[in-house]
């Protein structure tokens, strides 16, 4: 944007302020609340929507019935300046209102909602780059209320910048509890939900943990559906019209918060009483219903959906075995041409179960195959606990080692091109960008040095010549040091296909596992 | 069948023959040839078709045109019996006939065309399995013919049963002969081609090779577009209209022969001018205008086209990678849940380019990393050679070590389940059928012994119990020796997820690469 327009933008957003006429940040959250119909089932009956208009861009979104004859519609601006509205209900009350409002330039921490950028990785819409490191706690959000807050506070002073949690309450091993709230009145016996309503205190806490989330910049990955129910409220098979309509109305109410992910489900395969096809109509639905496009997968158990669909923004997967080499973490790049993130590769922690009892170490060498191979990586811990509160369901507090490890890792990344980290072709073990920054890990090997060796890069971008510079830093993974190795290293063309050290010198490393090396170009 | 209808249509078949109506055996090709318009552009200007009909089944073949005069039309008989037929044309001299055929039962070595089976395997439409073993020789039929008679003799005494070939000739290193035939009339310069017509001799001369290969057991992967021409004859470079009418001429005139399969590309993504959505195009045409649903795929250079389209029946994957370990070679199995076919991963010979250098071997060891991931892997060979001719290319004579070595890996395989090799789970190095049959790949490893353990099969499947008795074979793959293990093995439970041999025993091995293990289960 031109500094007149910026001026311009300022001015006009004085002149609205001054008219009195409300306003959110771009990417914020406006709404408008009215009051309409009471009979009846408010939920059925009464359509909602508006159209919001800035120039030629329109932007319709669905409203809600929130209860107590309130109606609300949500809308997030993407662009700052002046939108105006108009309502449209199939109820008197709420049909053909009309209004405008400013949407001011978004304050420093909001940066839009996360897209997918360069067709591998993510940028928020503001274009600063989004390094995606997320964990898992898949019901904090109704447990009491003290552990939630308890939750938020751990997630505040983590590394982590996403988290995966369900709209549904979960009936599994370590979280048999109830929840504080159920989403449909009746119950809680399975054949007594009234599936036409919803309770609307439950999506009003919902939302409201959304929007916490929001204020420390993690991004909330919410998945839509689970089989951990098992027919014990019987939210996992619901009739087909009552799936719909849940997802319209969840839709509804939160795609206009700006961190909101969708995953259709989590371990979709695993439910009993669902179809591929259903995924692919929940899929339609949810990409259709939601105005802002945000992204959206599906994760799965033993069987890997069907990633190449349009819809499908990035590829969720689970996979312990696919992280154990960078080799392998690349492939589902190859496969689907969109991000892929491991949002399941086991969890750190001692219970007995095979997926719930890995190392710190084993769970951090998967992160750090997945970086280098130009994909992510997401943490769970599932430690033994005599309070039954284990991370991975309930939140809580983080009780492994993984954690600081990782945090090391975001410094990295952070500390990385803009660009992140592609893999660099025929190199397993090597990624970064081609030309100038190269990440190298050597995972469980033990070497006592590396040969400073560099392939010549790809024709079409950043080339090599004899005498370029680059430093170099050798990282222990797992002790968090960075040690930058004596003296530059100055390129010299060794063969058709390889630079290496002028001198022919290589790097000490100090045999211990977990071991990276991180070359970055100087400017000459 | 039933012996009362075997005997029926036996009855059947001899009225017919009796009648003097002609006959076909299943699954060969039954041919309508009818004289009619010579005017005008017979290519452009005549529609014919016909359908054939047995009880309400009901099969459309599209005719072409094949000169002087004759039109024909063919058809490959899905089910034995008698089958009637009636032609559609816009010219009257070939609209309306109709007659009835006899379609015999297959003779002995006809087990019709190749089908997915179970997911990730091929069988003959009969049941047979098929357990592919493809090589690649790209433009021999468009060799001088003493060249093509050596190449179908080489065919016929090697272990091979697909070769992979284009219908266009290729302009390429070691590839700068002309072909003996051209397509279209016109040229042979670039810009003299008239596209609105076929050189039917050429594709006379391509169906015989077909039907040659057809013979031996061969099945024919034809390749209809490959980058290989680079403007030299510009067959790489029509109008979309004439890629289209191309597409339907060479399908009508092919897809009635059994040992067919489509392969829309060789490195599509390498055709510069052709984008993506262009493929999608062809495969729609290709698997609407083919009544017989062949296999059909396409085969990328860098980026892997998306496999997951429902008219692709299996995944051509180009990865020399993919293939150097079993776990990575797993992976495409899982993203796209068909038959996995590595048509290439680099080549046996000693030319400059790093794709045509590999030991054999190497290739050898990517053939059975392929194997035992539950996937199928593609042959080539690139000798430098005083006349120019490398069988990858011209076919000729096989000069390497490989082809013995996969002869015997087929050994295996027909001797293995006929429901084919799976991988087992957590098992990367074993592939089998869970319960009854292992095959362990120990590929550059070099042990001098394997500890007879088998992991517990999953639930629903064939279940172990102590005293179950395995026998054990060591397969030296490069030596080709196969050495039975002293004794039976007799399985005792060790933990939850393994059984091994009640005493303990383990199996000596001679500290050599490329060995492989073979477990067979035997009944009790």
């Amino acid at each position: 944007m031109n500094p007149a327009r910026i001026l311009l933008l300022f001015l006009f957003t004085v002149v609205l302020s001054a008219r009195g006429d409300p306003s959110v940040e771009q990417w914020g959250v406006f709404e408008l609340a009215l009051k309409g119909p009471t009979n009846g089932n408010p939920f059925l009956d009464v359509r909602f929507s508006a159209r919001f208009k800035q120039g030629t861009n329109s932007v319709e979104a669905n409203g809600f019935y929130d209860g107590e004859g309130v109606y609300r519609v949500r809308f997030m601006p993407e662009k700052a300046g002046k939108w105006s509205y108009r309502t449209a209900s199939n109820a008197r009350k709420l049909d053909g209102k009309s209004g405008s409002f400013a949407a001011t330039r978004p304050s420093p921490s909001n940066h839009g909602p996360v897209r997918v950028a360069r067709t591998y990785h993510f940028a928020y819409a503001d274009g600063t780059p989004y390094e995606e490191l997320g964990t898992t706690c898949y019901v904090w959000e109704w447990q009491p209320e003290p552990l939630q807050e308890q939750t938020l506070n751990t997630l505040a002073a983590s590394p982590f910048n996403k988290i995966r949690f369900c709209v549904f309450p979960k009936h599994y091993v370590w979280n048999t509890n109830e929840p504080i709230l159920y989403p449909f009145p009746g119950g809680p016996a399975a054949t007594n939900w009234d599936f036409t309503r919803f309770n609307v205190k439950y999506f009003q806490h919902l939302e409201q943990r959304v929007l916490d989330l929001e204020k420390p910049g993690i991004e909330a990955d919410i998945i839509l559906f689970h089989p951990y129910d098992e027919g014990h409220w019987g939210f996992d098979r619901m009739p087909a019209e009552a799936d719909d309509r849940y997802l319209r109305y969840v839709v509804a109410r939160l795609a206009a918060y700006r961190n909101v992910w969708w995953s259709l489900a989590n371990e979709w395969d695993f439910m009993k009483r669902k179809k591929e096809t259903d995924f692919v109509r929940f899929g339609e639905i949810v990409s259709h219903e939601d105005p802002y496009r945000h992204l959206l997968s599906i994760h799965h158990g033993a069987k890997l959906f069907n990633h190449n669909l349009p819809w499908i923004t990035h590829a969720s997967i689970q996979s312990g075995a696919a992280v154990q080499t960078p080799a392998r973490a690349r492939v589902f790049r190859d496969t689907y041409h969109k991000p892929v993130v491991y949002d399941e590769v086991q969890y750190e922690g001692n219970i007995p179960s095979g997926w719930g009892r890995l190392s710190a170490e084993e769970l951090v060498f998967r992160f750090w195959n997945a970086t280098v191979a130009g994909a992510y990586c997401g943490h769970g811990e599932t430690y033994k606990s005599d309070d039954q509160v284990l991370w991975w369901s309930k939140g809580g507090v983080l009780k492994g080692q993984s954690p600081a490890r990782l945090a090391f890792l975001k410094k990295v990344l952070d500390d990385a091109p803009a660009e992140g980290i592609d893999p660099i072709d025929h190199h397993p073990e090597m990624g970064g960008q081609a030309g100038k920054y190269y990440l190298v890990y050597l995972g469980k090997q033990t070497p006592t040095n590396w040969s400073f060796e560099i392939p010549k890069p790809p024709a079409g971008g950043l080339q090599f010549a004899d005498g370029l510079r680059f430093t170099v830093d050798v990282l222990d993974t797992w002790n968090m040091t960075v040690t930058r190795a004596p003296g530059d290293f100055t390129l010299k063309r060794r063969d058709d296909d390889t630079y290496a050290d002028k001198d022919g010198r290589g790097i000490e490393l100090p045999g211990k596992p977990y071991m990276a090396i991180q070359l970055k170009r100087l400017k000459n």
